[in-house]
């Protein structure tokens, strides 16, 4: 028999995720200079990192020879979120901690619920380890959280719910979350990831954290990759019970987290001038860009995140002029919806950059 | 049924790796200040990082907030190994790359074999997917290779060697090792963990890369975290055949190394100068501590990477006794070995201090 044959069929099945383009590769792809190139495609935030991070990671350039020490950062979290230590797991960015509570609850013969376009590292992550994914048919693009209760199997482990989702910046209102939650048997895990959740506004949000006292089987996952503007650093986080984290720190690598990303997380955390600033150049980014794409005729889903996605006749061959106009936006065709694309709010020289050149492009 | 029983039993039957100490840590438990601490726990470069690997890292410093973009990297590796980009895996530290191939081909109901004394991840990443760990009775300490070809059985579908093996500095002659390879079924991976390759002597090295060319089945992987000194910024790599890279690859998360790892480790490839003097401080570091173990009657096992394990009366108490005059070194209970403590090789004075609270602790 074969090697590749050896090889776990599940694994043999998955098709990898799709990052943005990378603009070093669009600038060797298009022969642009990379200072010609807007990427507004992975959600980043435009206003790069926080002076204190970034403060705080060039002290931690000394201590690069030494394996990780995650102490400062989970003392930082626990401060800030009231939430102790033993009921923390850090991540290589939330996508590990995404992979870390997957390998505790999912294989062969069980199954896990999400809902259609959502982010697309659930089904990956359901999928690695031979369980089965179960995509719940959306309502309005969102989450449709009552066939989500009713798609609940006797094998059914575990359920991702993105609030806001990635990649169509719907938002579940948390009256609505809560009683859902509340329906679901206590023995199967709720996954809240929370990566855009800094970008709603203060009176839709509410802190979740307050409802892991009487919800054990709740995993509430966050990002320092989006509003904090580590994204190159890699570093997210879960808050859930101990009992839960304990499992998931059984499967996860003892250093997965480098030292100079847990250095400036920590830093990060406290930089609430930083997080207000993206926040409000957010807010009037996403002005401008729903502004521009009316005016441009296009439909928009109304987002609750730092992007917009939106419909044109054509998306890949949108998409290819907003390339050679050195744009980089993210085609949605592997989230099955061929005709959108998906816009990062930038700044307000990048936002304009991208609206001129979709307007050359439709 | 409580939700902690609706895990994988596999899973909570895991005991967690026991890192090194850091520095840190001691400092709050015995009120010594760090600087006083000398931590020979972890195989750290005592020298830290390269200059060219530092310079690169502050230059990646203005990309963290955009997401990785591995190109740089792997172009570097495959300039210096002549193995392509698509046999290549790249990951957070190799304990990922390890941990990649395992997810790829265990699973219950299959097996992976090592020697016993091997490196601690090995049954780790094997257990954490279900399957069999099979630790065969070491020779001295090391693999015997001999017993590790006769224990494989039809559901044997992994072989993990440690060449150096770390903790017990072992190594097996290429010669033999390349006749184990070939005795192995075509279909059985072997995984070839080469972390203290550069610290082996010229005339006891050999390019193992050469030998993928018929030996699809092989799984080369290194790292950025001993020799190059770049253990806090989490790189390492595998170097195989494009079939099992691709597999890999399903399961690796789409961004697993971060912006700064990916620039160090490439200008640290090319840093040939601190790679020989890194060399260099460890072959007379390690007369230094031989020479002293050998002065304080204590027995050694021959190393060929940057540690030595050496065996004391009461390994436990002495370790205490070490720590208490800020000393790190690492005790090898988890390893079944709980009457020897293993030391990484320093710089000269780290060593003499290491000796001198050594010789007032036995």
């Amino acid at each position: 028999m074969a090697l590749h044959e050896q090889s776990l069929p599940y694994v043999r099945a998955i098709s990898p995720y799709q990052p943005g383009k990378p603009m070093t590769q669009l600038a060797r792809e298009m022969g642009i200079a990379v200072e010609q190139i807007v990427k507004l495609a992975s959600n980043e935030n435009p206003l790069g990192m926080s002076p204190k991070a970034r403060a705080a990671a060039e002290q931690a350039m000394a201590t690069l020879a030494r394996y990780p020490d995650d102490f400062v950062l989970k003392q930082a979290l626990a401060e800030r979120t009231g939430i102790g230590i033993e009921r923390m797991v850090l991540g290589n960015g939330s996508n590990d901690v995404l992979d870390l509570i997957a390998r505790v609850f999912l294989a062969p013969g069980r199954s896990a619920i999400f809902a259609q376009y959502a982010f697309a590292v659930y089904p990956l992550a359901t999928l690695s380890t031979g369980a089965e994914a179960i995509a719940v048919a959306a309502s309005d693009y969102g989450h449709h959280l009552a066939a989500m209760r009713a798609a609940i199997r006797p094998d059914t482990r575990l359920i991702w719910i993105a609030n806001p989702n990635n990649p169509t910046g719907t938002f579940v209102p948390y009256p609505d979350l809560r009683d859902f939650l509340a329906s679901v048997p206590p023995e199967v895990v709720v996954v809240l990831d929370e990566a855009y959740n800094e970008y709603l506004s203060p009176s839709e949000r509410v802190d979740t954290t307050d409802w892991l006292a009487d919800l054990p089987n709740l995993v509430i996952t966050r990002t320092f990759s989006k509003i904090y503007g580590l994204a190159g650093l890699r570093v997210g986080y879960a808050l859930t019970s101990a009992e839960l984290a304990d499992l998931m720190n059984r499967v996860r690598q003892p250093f997965n987290c480098n030292n100079i990303a847990l250095a400036a997380a920590a830093a990060a955390l406290d930089d609430d001038e930083f997080v207000a600033r993206s926040y409000a150049l957010n807010r009037t980014g996403m002005e401008q860009i729903v502004g521009g794409l009316k005016r441009l005729g296009c439909r928009r889903l109304p987002s609750h995140g730092n992007f917009v996605t939106f419909r044109v006749a054509d998306a890949a061959l949108v998409n290819q002029r907003l390339l050679k106009q050195g744009v980089i936006v993210r085609p949605l065709a592997a989230y099955a919806m061929p005709e959108w694309l998906r816009v990062t709010i930038g700044t307000e020289g990048e936002n304009a950059r991208f609206l001129a050149a979709l307007a050359g492009s439709l």
